[in-house]
């Protein structure tokens, strides 16, 4: 039975807060014919601070693709193995221990992967399977749970390593003046977060179950612009209401496995923004406290893609954890639009022989 | 358990042979120091023609990466289905039968990737699995082959899709002018392959047994130097002699499977180039022979990256398949430097009931 572990999550040092961000669309886009709508978007995300991996001044200038993937490269070159190493040691497993490496990012490219400079710099074994992906985007957090759950169904002996690596900040394109943009401007933030999922052993979730659901004919409601400027973020209006058509994805998951997905007992959900929170509480009829984990996130650090879904669990561990066998949902989403969830409970070490 | 059925193989209709690459290498680097060292090394390659998406004339321009990946989106759009739609039939499937699509390309960027496409325009599921892969580069097709193969052994009645999608001329730089470089435009070619791997029923190769190797701190060896004008592709000179360290993995794979990895029926290999193949030959103890399969996706297509190993397939399949049991080894090789490597026997369907 595979059993995600603790999440170890890392944010950059360098903080803007909301009034920091308001602040700098008022003066940098004061002719904005949309200026009023923009800034009450960004009030209404409700993100208190985020944190990026440059000071601001550094973020807002755009010095090329080529030198920001680099710093993308440096920086998570600086920042992954601690968190990686952190992971490890709450799992309680060496580097060697590890059969698969997941490492999902979106906002920098790098052929090859962060994966051959882990495995070589951090010592895991040359056997180690490296799955990088790249284009799931915020929907890549439960993607990476739910494929390492996948391989430890196929090899119940394996253990998988999911790296997730996001610094928005260097996506960050100047000339993108569409209000999405300006919102999306002041919604992301940096983050790294790594998690072990343990074929046998390990204390957190015990993974049950997963799906995947693709919105029909959203396919350019969250995509990149891809230019020599790099990644272009694009954000459709029509996102926030996707909750709608993607409850009842969550709804027939959880009936296929005989629970109710208004009825279990806590939601690691990945906090897009505000609405994506507020209406999928409406749509599965459970008690906003019930997602105060993704609004933990979304507050403290911003939407940091990929990451949020493990930044919202290590959040439940922090809180202590849940009784043995309480009853989970897990969901990330992104473009496709992609819905990756799974259901779990939980369970501590020791408590089952399996 | 697991068949990796018949792959379905589409290239271009641009062919361009031999002969017109090296006078295009004569005319435009005339003045090239290494020139005589460059059109060696090209004649070396053994590559008879190359099939590519555009005319030769268009593919020497470079008009930005912005309107290389619009080419890359629309080329996609435009070959992929039939491709996917060809090993559909030839696995006797529906769309709606497949569970997972494992997409690998690494010669364009889209997010989300073409999977999302594909499922809403093909008609496949709305629950289907999307594993894009962009960043294993040659070794994606092994990749993809053993991804599919690890989750048909988690759900035994799943069917997974592998699509590898490679415009190597949407690469070109004309301002990269290494030998290693000018060797590179003389190497690579243009393909799109679909297979079906199916969990149960099917007649192809029964994956049996897979594995993955990195050879330690090779990470720089092939690599993508990512730029306002692209991906721009970089190949050591080092990087045609790792056969030696790569093919005690391949031993060790088989002898881990009671097998002899120098006396198996067929070999289907990563055709990275003529020295690749005639060096692992020598490793593995095999007559030249056994690479047939390899040697022809090279010297007709040139190397067409992750698209190859499913190309050298189509071969014995068309060669009329090979004996029942009969076992054989499957390897793709990419940055990291990574193989990707499986081990399976011959099945016809019907012939077994598992």
């Amino acid at each position: 039975m595979a059993t995600l572990c603790r999440p170890s999550v890392s944010v950059p040092e360098h903080v803007i807060t909301m009034e920091e961000t308001l602040e700098l669309c008022r003066s940098r886009h004061a002719d904005h014919p949309q200026l009023p709508l923009a800034l009450r978007l960004i009030e209404n995300t409700g993100v208190a601070t985020r944190h990026i991996v440059q000071p601001i001044e550094e973020t807002l200038k755009h010095p090329g693709f080529e030198d920001r993937n680099k710093v993308y490269e440096s920086e998570a070159k600086a920042r992954v193995p601690a968190v990686v190493q952190r992971a490890l040691d709450d799992a309680e497993l060496l580097t060697t221990d590890i059969d698969v490496i997941i490492y999902v990012s979106c906002t920098g490219f790098m052929m090859p992967s962060l994966t051959a400079w882990l495995i070589n710099s951090m010592g895991f074994g040359s056997d180690t399977r490296q799955i990088p992906i790249a284009q799931l985007g915020c929907a890549a957090g439960g993607a990476a749970i739910n494929r390492a759950h996948d391989f430890c169904t196929a090899y119940p002996d394996a253990n998988a390593l999911i790296v997730a690596c996001e610094f928005c900040s260097l996506c960050y394109q100047p000339t993108d003046l569409g209000v999405g943009s300006l919102l999306s401007n002041g919604l992301f933030g940096d983050g790294i977060a790594a998690a072990v999922v343990r074929g046998k052993g390990g204390t957190g979730v015990k993974l049950e179950r997963n799906s995947s659901y693709l919105i029909p004919k959203t396919e350019e409601w969250i995509m990149y612009d891809v230019r020599a400027t790099g990644f272009h973020f694009l954000l459709d209006k029509r996102v926030p209401g996707t909750m709608e058509p993607l409850a009842p994805a969550l709804h027939a998951l959880a009936r296929k496995h005989g629970w109710d997905a208004s009825d279990l007992d806590f939601y690691i959900i990945h906090a897009g923004g505000p609405r994506i929170l507020d209406d999928l509480c409406k749509f599965l009829e459970v008690p906003p406290e019930a997602f105060r984990f993704s609004r933990a996130t979304l507050t403290e650090y911003g939407n940091i893609a990929s990451a949020v879904v493990l930044d919202a669990l290590r959040r439940l561990f922090e809180e202590g954890g849940a009784e043995h066998d309480a009853r989970g949902l897990l969901a990330g989403f992104g473009p496709g639009i992609t819905a990756e969830m799974a259901l779990g409970s939980w369970r501590n070490a020791g408590d089952e022989m399996v």
